[in-house]
C-alpha cells in the first residue's frame, strides 16, 4: 500500500508522519465544525432549520469519513507501519490508525442504513414511550440489533460483537475489565440500597422544597461556573432540553436546563457539564485537531463531569461557600444550614425507576440493568420481545421496585433509538473512575478539602489539568489512569468512597 | 476534457447533469455549514474561540473551492457544454460554469495571499482610524490594489480589472449600465440636496428625541419583524456589532442593533434585514444548494431591503398602524403624529459625513464618490496616496462638505481592508431597482398603499416571492428585472420617486 515516495526503509518518516497530521487536522477541523451545527442545532436553530441542518451535518460526515478512509491516509499509514517515531508521533499514529481502520471495515452503505434507521427508530420510539406500547418500537430495535451485529462483523468476525461496539465508545478498555467494574457495583450497591432502605436517619430532603424562578436558576448556574473557574471567554452557558458540552480547547460551551421545583438539578447539571468543559477546555491548544489535542474516551470524560459534579459539588466543603450564593439568589432559602444541603445534595432515590433522577448510588444499578441488557441482546441471548420483563425483573432484583409501565421502564432512555450498544456502561465507568482520581488528587495537594471549603478550585484544576487534560490522547485510559493514580484502574476507590459518605449519612 | 463515459453526443447530457448537480449541491451545502459557523462567530462565538473558528472556516472554503474547480467538475461542464437541456437545466450549468471558471482561473495560492493580506489590512485599518492616520493603512491598501489586479489579471487579462472585480458581486450586470446608472443619480441628486439645503421647511426631526431603553427597543424590533410577517419558525433575531442577515429556504436570520438615542436605527436595520430575510426564505426549497434555489447577486439581494426598508419602513402608510406600536413601548413618545413620524424618518442629513448614518438621497453620493475612487485605483488611474483628498474634493463637491479627518472620510468604511472592490455600487444598484420592482407591485396590486396602511404585507410578500424569490439565480439579473417589471433595469423609477418624494417633504 505504500506510495512510492515512502517505501520500505522508511526513511522519510517524518515527512509521512507531518502528511499524516496534516490530513488528520484537515477532517478533524471538519468534525469539530460539525461540532458547532449540532450545538447550534440543539441550542438556536429555528425548529425549520432541519432539512438543511440534517444535509449540512450528514455532508459534513461524509467528507470526514472519505478522508478519513481514502487511498492515501491508508497509504501514509502504511509508510509508517515501522517507522521510527518518537513516542508522541507513535501515539498519533496508533490513534489515528485505530479510527481509520474501523472506519475503513465498514462499508458507507451500511453506516447510512443505521443512520437512517435511527432516524426512524426515533420517531417510533418517542411515539411507543408517549403511548407506552413497546411493540411501537420493537420492530426498529430488532433492525438496529441485527444492523448493529454485522456493523460488529465487519470489524472484527472473530470476536465477541458486543465487545467490538463498545470499542466504538471505549476503544482502549477492556470488555473484561468493564463487566469486572460493574459486576463489582453491583454486588456492593445491592446490599447498601437495602441497607439505606432499613435505615431510620431522616435525611433533611425538604430543603430546598418549593418554586424557584427559572431566571434566578440561570443567575445561580452562572454564578456556580464562575465560582469554579469557568472561562466564559471560551465558552457560553445556555438552556436546552438535554444539558450537554460541546466544543474544543478554544471554545468550549455548556448547556443546563431548570425545573422550577428542582433547584438542587440545575446545580448538579451546570457543574457536572462543567466538568466536561474544563477537560477540553485543558487539552493542549498546540495539538488542537490531532490525536494528541482530543480527549480520551467516554470514560474518561465522565469521569471529569462526575469528580465535579459529585466529590466536589455534592461534599460539605463545597456548600460552606455556595450555600450563601444560593441564599443570596433564593432568600426563601434562607433558613438551610450546610448540613440540610449536603443531606439533600445526597439523598438516595430507593424508589426512583428512571435513571437521569437517580443519585450517586442507586444510578449504577440503573446502568447494570442496561449493560446486561444490551450485551445479552447483542451476543444474541436475549430476544427484543422479552426485555420488557427483563428489564422489570432486573430493577426488581437490583432496585427493590418493579416499573410498572414500559415507558417508565424500558422506553426511557434515548440511546437505543440511536443504536447505541456500549455506550451506558461508560456512565457508571467514569464515575468510579472519577474517584479514584480525586483521591489520587487529595493525596497530591494539601488540603484539598480546606481548599474546596475556601472557594480555592484552582489546587484542583491544575492538577486534573497537568494529570488528565493535557495528555489528550497520548496515553491509552490504563495506562493515563495508572499514571495519574499510581494504581490500576478499578473500583477500590468508589466504593471506599461511597461506603464511607453513606454509611455515615444513613448510620449504616 | 470529456470522460469515456460522456462524450461528444450528448446523449447522456441527463447523466452528466444529475452528477453535476449532485456535486454543487455538495460544494454549496459546504458553503451553507461555513455560513452557520459565520453567524455564530458573529452572534454567539465567545472571543476565544477564533484560531480555531479561522481554522474552521478556511478548511470548509478550500473544501469547496477544491470540489467546484477539480476534473470532475470541469469534466462534467464539459460533458454539458453542446448537451440537450431544458432552460431550468441550462440556467443551473451556467451559473456553475461561471462560477467553476472564475475559481478554476485564480491561482489558490493568489486568494491565500489576499486573504492573509486582508488580515492585516483589517488591523492596520481599524489601527489607522483610531489614529486618523491614512499612513497607517496606505501600504495595505496599495497591496490589496496591486493583488485584486493580479487577481483580475488571472480570470481576463483582457478586459478592465474593475470590471473583473465588479463581476465578483454582479456577474450578469454590465458595468456600463451600472456606471451610467451612478451617474444619473449622481448628476440628478447633487442639486436635488443643493435645494434642500436651501428649503425653508423644517422637518419634524426631533420626534423621537430622548433615551429608548435597549430592551424596548429590542421588543420593538421584535413586534416590526412580527407586523411584517417574518416567520420565526425559520429564523430568529439577535444582536450583533452590524447587522446582518444569514441563513437559507429554511433558516434565515437577522441581527440589529441598538442606539439608545437612535431608535429610528434599529427599526431601519431591522426591517432592512427582514427584507434580506424574506428573500432568502422565499428561495424554492427543493432546489435548495443549487442555483435555481439561491439568490441573485447583490443588487438584488439589496433591492429586496431597500425595498422594505425604505418603500415600505419610510412610507406614511406604514407610520399609521406602527406608530402606535411604537408609542406601545415607549409611552414619552406619545403625542407624535404619523406625519411627525414620516419626517423624522425621511429627514435628510446634508452636512453628515458618514455612508452608514445617510438618508435614503445623500446615500448615493457616498457610493457614487467610493465607486470613482475605487474604480480609478484599480484602473491605475490614482494613486493609493492621492486617496484622501480625491476623497474630501469628491464630498465638497458632491454633498457640499469637506471632512475635516480620513477617520471620518476615506478611512470610515471596512470593505477595502477586506480587498473587496466592486461592492460598494452594489448597494445604490440596489436601491434603485427597490424603487423599480415597489412601481411594478404598485401596478400590480389593487391599492399597494392601503394594504400597507392596513398592516397587511401579504399582497407585497407574495408579488415578491412570486416574481423575485422564486427563481433563484434561473434568469440574469436584467431578465429578472424585465419579467418582474416589465421594463429594462434603470434609474427612472428611483429619480421619479425621490422627487416626488423629497419635493413635497422639502417643498421644492
Amino acid at each position: 500500500m505504500a506510495t512510492e515516495a515512502t517505501t520500505d526503509d522508511g526513511s522519510d518518516a517524518p515527512d509521512a508522519y507531518d502528511a499524516l497530521l496534516d490530513r488528520a487536522r484537515r477532517w478533524n477541523t471538519v468534525g469539530s465544525a460539525a461540532g458547532v451545527l449540532g450545538w447550534d442545532q440543539q441550542v438556536m436553530m429555528p425548529e425549520g432549520g432541519t432539512p438543511a441542518r440534517s444535509k449540512q451535518l450528514s455532508t459534513l460526515s461524509s467528507i470526514r469519513h472519505d478522508m478519513l478512509t481514502d487511498d492515501e491516509t491508508a497509504d501514509l499509514l502504511a509508510a509508517l507501519e515501522d517507522a521510527d517515531l518518537t513516542d508522541e508521533q507513535a501515539a498519533a499514529v496508533r490513534e489515528i490508525r485505530r479510527e481509520h481502520r474501523r472506519a475503513a471495515a465498514v462499508p458507507v452503505g451500511l453506516v447510512e442504513e443505521i443512520s437512517e434507521t435511527g432516524s426512524e427508530a426515533l420517531q417510533a420510539w418517542e411515539q411507543a414511550k408517549a403511548d407506552d406500547d413497546f411493540e411501537t418500537f420493537a420492530p426498529y430495535l430488532r433492525k438496529h440489533v441485527e444492523l448493529k451485529r454485522e456493523y460488529a462483523e465487519h470489524i472484527d468476525p472473530d470476536r465477541d460483537p458486543y465487545e467490538v461496539l463498545f470499542e466504538e465508545y471505549e476503544p482502549c478498555l477492556s470488555i473484561e475489565r468493564a463487566e469486572a467494574i460493574l459486576t463489582e457495583l453491583r454486588e456492593a450497591l445491592v446490599p447498601m440500597i437495602d441497607a439505606i432502605r432499613e435505615s431510620d436517619r431522616d435525611l433533611a430532603v425538604d430543603t430546598f422544597d418549593g418554586a424557584y424562578p427559572t431566571d434566578a436558576q440561570e443567575a445561580l448556574a452562572r454564578d456556580a461556573l464562575e465560582y469554579l473557574g469557568y472561562d466564559f471567554d471560551r465558552g457560553r452557558l445556555d438552556v436546552s432540553s438535554h444539558p450537554f458540552t460541546s466544543g474544543n480547547q478554544f471554545d468550549c460551551r455548556v448547556t443546563t436546563r431548570f425545573d422550577e421545583s428542582d433547584p438542587l438539578g440545575a446545580i448538579g447539571s451546570t457543574i457536572h457539564e462543567f466538568g466536561h468543559a474544563q477537560y477540553n477546555l485543558g487539552l493542549p491548544k498546540e495539538h488542537w485537531a490531532t490525536p494528541l489535542g482530543e480527549a480520551r474516551d467516554l470514560s474518561v470524560h465522565e469521569s471529569q463531569s462526575r469528580l465535579w459534579e459529585n466529590h466536589v459539588g455534592r461534599s460539605r466543603a463545597f456548600w460552606e461557600q455556595f450555600l450563601p450564593m444560593m441564599t443570596d439568589r433564593f432568600p426563601d432559602a434562607a433558613d438551610a444550614t450546610v448540613e440540610d444541603a449536603y443531606e439533600a445534595a445526597n439523598q438516595v432515590y430507593e424508589d426512583n425507576l428512571i435513571r437521569v433522577e437517580a443519585d450517586e448510588l442507586t444510578y449504577h444499578l440503573h446502568i447494570v440493568a442496561r449493560f446486561e441488557i444490551e450485551r445479552d441482546l447483542i451476543r444474541g441471548d436475549l430476544a427484543v420481545e422479552d426485555v420488557p420483563e427483563v428489564w422489570n425483573d432486573k430493577y426488581e432484583q437490583y432496585l427493590g421496585i418493579r416499573p410498572e409501565t414500559d415507558a417508565e421502564g424500558c422506553l426511557q432512555d434515548i440511546h437505543w433509538s440511536h443504536g447505541n450498544f456500549g455506550y451506558f456502561p461508560t456512565y457508571s465507568l467514569g464515575s468510579v473512575m472519577a474517584a479514584q482520581l480525586y483521591d489520587a488528587a487529595d493525596a497530591a495537594i494539601d488540603d484539598l478539602e480546606g481548599s474546596i471549603a475556601d472557594g480555592d478550585f484552582d489546587p484542583l484544576r491544575d492538577w486534573l489539568a497537568t494529570n488528565v487534560h493535557a495528555h489528550g490522547s497520548r496515553y491509552e485510559t490504563n495506562e493515563l489512569v495508572e499514571r495519574a493514580t499510581g494504581e490500576a484502574f478499578s473500583a477500590d476507590a468508589f466504593l471506599a468512597y461511597v461506603d464511607e459518605k453513606y454509611g455515615e449519612l444513613y448510620d449504616l
